[in-house]
């Protein structure tokens, strides 16, 4: 079996291969691929100083920000509303996997509907499931973002993020198996990006750490994804109340129904100078 | 609010957008997107004639093939092993969406493990989660494909591959928005393809196809993934029993961890004429 070096980077590992070129050529070699291990996200909850533990999700995902993924994964599924609902969040794996599994402590008497989670994903609805009721339970938790407000973004600065992205998915570079997403201030500025095997995870991730910040919800912030534009992701950025979201590859018909309901404004195939308006062209300004 | 108009095809919907071109040039059309919508998989159990219904998932796919998806879900999580367990599968939404949602019904008597999926997503292990007890929850339910076998495909022959899958990428040709995967004979004559906006739905639809045709395990078969290559996918392939993956993309360190210790070969970058094999190079053929 080939020998799997890891580098000092936890996100990437080199492992030996072969390259074929042309239906011959063969070279043996290494590649850099990225990591992809399950991350457990545990809840501790206090009450009255009784203290309980509970397994919420294993998601696979890329090794780094597991703090800043445990709270966005949190925030954006509506358990969690405030980073001062939270008392702590640490590693708490066992000694072969220290940090596999991470715990974010809620402060004693803060209660959460962990059932919340559930429903999302089993309705007992006599009418059964569609993207009508997925668009009703997003808006159980989050609120629809103000169109009317001043915050727009200069349509030629939005053909300048894609390469702003570009230059800032370092693993990616390295493995090509990374998606990224990126938040950008109104005058083009990198707020903050981070990368996963998971494009939902490289999402909660940077919801995270504005969550952690304490600056939520970002309502001068533009999104950007390195690939396509799922519900899930709206539904992100609809919490982190971000009312633009570009993507580099397509958008669903459901992340455009959500868009469109939750006042975002959604450009798909932000690339090569061009791009598609989806919803919410009132936060565009042309030159 | 733009109007949004559904065409003949499940898979694709016309929306009304504006193209924006050198940040100025603005042009309003339509667009064809991919359908997203949420498909819920329920199991029906009867015993001594006593039938229970029971919801086990809810996945974002792409409307059609809904019962291929439910059995190749199925059985790739372990649930279910062979078709003869299997009494019928029908849509069974309520009156206003009749086909969000999908019930596999197993002949009276068929008991099965439904605890086995929570399993794959709880850990209550102390020692926590990782990799390893990833490939180990695998084993549990897969056999190591053996090597030993006369499966060969021919080096040159998988480099056509990629190309043979993008002309059968229908509505991805349209909508930009789908993920494929595409079963090949080691011949290279195409047995099936599947596309979803989701990847892991993608394979879903095309195992199930296989299964409920009682075709499985496929031995002697080539999965072609149009994107990258996850521990997830990994693993459904290890269930179908299909000895050769290729995926355009990249693989991750968890996927190839798979493929080596379930003796899968798999193949990644698989483009433009070259590819690198990350395991399994004995099944290669060279000129």
């Amino acid at each position: 079996m080939p020998r799997t070096i890891v580098t000092g980077d936890p996100a990437q590992s080199l492992v030996e291969i072969v390259r074929i070129n042309g239906g011959h050529d063969r070279e043996p070699g290494s590649d850099a691929v990225a990591v992809e291990e399950p991350l457990e996200i545990r809840l501790g909850l206090s009450e009255h100083g009784r203290v309980r533990h509970q397994a919420v999700s294993v998601t696979m995902r890329t090794p780094g920000n597991d703090f800043e993924l445990a709270a966005g994964f949190l925030f954006t599924e509506g358990i969690i509303q405030r980073p001062d609902q939270v008392a702590g969040i640490k590693h708490c794996g066992g000694k072969n996997n220290p940090t596999n599994t991470v715990r974010l402590d809620l402060l004693d008497g803060v209660t959460v509907d962990i059932k919340r989670l559930e429903r999302n994903f089993y309705t007992t609805s006599s009418c059964g499931v569609c993207g009508k009721t997925s668009l009703e339970a997003l808006a159980t938790g989050a609120r629809k973002i103000d169109a009317r407000g001043s915050f727009k973004v200069a349509a030629d600065l939005i053909e300048t993020l894609a390469g702003k992205l570009r230059e800032q998915q370092h693993t990616f570079k390295s493995t090509g198996g990374l998606h990224a997403a990126a938040l950008f201030a109104g005058g083009g500025e990198l707020l903050g990006v981070r990368e996963d095997v998971g494009r939902h995870n490289a999402v909660d991730k940077l919801i995270g750490s504005r969550f952690l910040a304490g600056e939520l919800p970002a309502h001068e912030a533009v999104l950007f994804l390195s690939g396509r534009a799922s519900f899930e992701l709206l539904q992100k950025a609809v919490m982190g109340g971000i009312p633009i979201v570009c993507a580099v590859g397509a958008p669903s018909s459901l992340a455009i129904a959500a868009a469109r309901e939750f006042g975002v404004t959604l450009l798909g195939f932000v690339r090569d100078q061009r791009f598609n308006i989806y919803a919410g062209e009132e936060r565009l300004a042309y030159a």
